[in-house]
């Protein structure tokens, strides 16, 4: 299977999830020395996986989280607690392995691959271990004009589905969407109010934990971004050009190369979320491949996940991002794949079965 | 430190967990890089943990699910959708390592102790690794007389507090609890309606998948072993003896035993959960070492969750039992320690702190 290279073929290969063996891994769960359906979502986990990969019996595999950082041209607007510099700093970290990504990851047995898709400033140190995706130096402040055009958003899309089929064709066979950009829950909420129409005060939330006046502020910078950029909600490349941002474009791409090479996605929490629901518009049939981690603090993933008609397998009240959530919720996707491949049947244990 | 040997002595070996160790756990993880707090539940678990260890900084370490089985007089009236010779089958199956629990105890890095309180029938084939603690051959069932006598009650949960001792001595610094019995959902839902005073509809549910007519006799059952025996709801002792089971009874002194070890014990579902408020009614002060894991669909382990304080962790729709989903959220429990452990400050890793 060669992986598709421009946004229009990416879509066009993307297929619903296999019925047939998702059907199959349920039948052969209902073997299994247990109540039937007693291990609840995580039989579900097991088939949706099944599906995705087109296989009755899916292994734990390589699993990877693609976490991707760009700076925002509207933390200038001072929607953040955090200063602009944080995001190469942290790129930085992860790199270093020290941040909460790395030792959740190391955890859950996956790898991360960091992706500068466009920090401000440089790097202030050398970093091999960072791939560097650079769209631009930040995006454009969305309160006073785009945040970027949409040839930046194809390529940032387009080279995010290339990374996803780099790392399938490397083996990987789960793949975790992880963020980190200072501002980018301003752009995610901008994103989400577009889309889905939804009030800008119900969408947006306290990020990383800016103060009252912080989220007033942050209300009425989307406010006027959205009135002044006027993007089309029936085009999330438009929207995402208009008021999103280098990682959520690039993560968007991500999902949907991942889903093109029939590998499952996990999702984190709101950003991530966010290019979840851009991936799904622009190519419903990705849908199916999507795995939400877990229900953030953050006022609007709850309209992000009513959209994708998602129910996120945790609620920890996590608020981080960097794919922490997506990374604790790989460790159930493991889990719901041992169950179905490890568990030994009533037949082969010599249990009575009740066909309950 | 000498592990008690009676129940009494027990009770007043449990102490609440130390707040200045949870408080300094928390105080660590606030100079970590990551916005206060935004790593929510985990960074509770952790701060737990720390408190019921005494330790600022508890590294994951030995964890160990102690799954009890017996058999419940009560099932001859038909209130479970399998055969009793299930009960001995599946401890069996736990010796084996094929059951759901073992699978999910491998994921999590935990051993499995089985024990057997007191199966009916003898196990079908010889098993080494099945330690043998039998109270009796079943309890009695309780729609016709008391389920066991008190001096049986006390000697199960005494039972349970040395397993747990012994396990503390070797270096376990996680116990989960895990049930095994055909009937204990019928068991259970007694124990709870007399020790909480809800009505008998509230509590009960469909247990491993009885129908319609199952349900009404499972109710009926309940109603008249309650009216027939009487159990004082102040003396949880009484409960146990009168409506409970020898697993049930085991595992609240294997909850009791740990908290008195301190060792911090993650409690399964509606078996174990109804343990735990069992052994909270004993001795209050062990509520603070438990870790609520799931929520259980079983209709009554609302009211235990309720009765306990606790919030459980997970929320993937499991009614199996057998420890499950405390294997589960053991996973989350290193996750969290891991997070207190390895993660690098802002200033070792050279990021600018907001202090939000």
């Amino acid at each position: 299977m060669t992986a598709p290279t421009t946004l229009a073929a990416l879509v066009a290969a993307i297929e619903e999830p296999d019925a047939g063996a998702a059907a199959e891994a349920q039948r052969r769960l209902d073997t299994k020395t247990k109540p039937r359906r007693s291990l609840g979502r995580l039989e579900d986990l097991a088939c949706q996986i099944a599906g995705v990969r087109r296989t009755p019996a899916p292994l734990p595999g390589r699993k990877v989280i693609v976490v991707m950082g760009a700076d925002h041209g509207v933390a200038e607007e001072g929607v953040s607690a955090y200063p602009r510099e944080v995001t190469a700093q942290m790129l930085l970290n992860f790199a270093r392995g020290g941040a909460a990504i790395n030792v959740l990851a190391r955890h859950a047995g996956a790898e991360v691959v960091v992706i500068d898709m466009g920090v401000a400033v440089p790097l202030p140190a050398p970093a091999p271990d960072i791939r560097v995706e650079r769209i631009g130096a930040g995006t454009g402040n969305f309160a006073r004009g785009p945040a970027m055009s949409r040839a930046e958003a194809v390529r940032a899309l387009e080279t995010g589905a290339r990374i996803a089929a780099e790392l399938a064709a490397g083996g990987a066979t789960l793949i975790g969407l992880g963020d980190m950009g200072i501002g980018n829950t301003t752009a995610s909420s901008a994103v989400v109010a577009a889309l889905t129409g939804a009030p800008v005060e119900e969408v947006v939330g306290r990020g990383t934990g800016v103060d009252d006046a912080g989220l007033a502020r942050k209300i009425d910078v989307i406010r006027r971004g959205l009135a002044l950029n006027r993007p089309d909600p029936q085009d999330a490349v438009d929207v995402l050009a208009k008021v999103g941002g280098f990682e959520i474009a690039g993560l968007a791409g991500v999902a949907l190369g991942a889903a093109a090479a029939r590998v499952p996605v996990v999702v984190d929490g709101f950003i991530c979320g966010t290019a979840a629901l851009v991936a799904a518009r622009i190519a419903p049939r990705c849908r199916g491949a999507l795995i939400a981690s877990h229900r953030s603090v953050e006022a609007g993933h709850r309209l992000v996940l009513q959209a994708l008609g998602s129910k996120p397998l945790l609620d920890l009240d996590l608020r981080l991002g960097e794919g922490t959530g997506a990374a604790l919720a790989m460790g159930l996707c493991d889990a719901a794949l041992r169950v179905l491949a490890e568990m030994a049947t009533f037949t082969a244990a010599g249990v009575s079965d009740s066909g309950a």
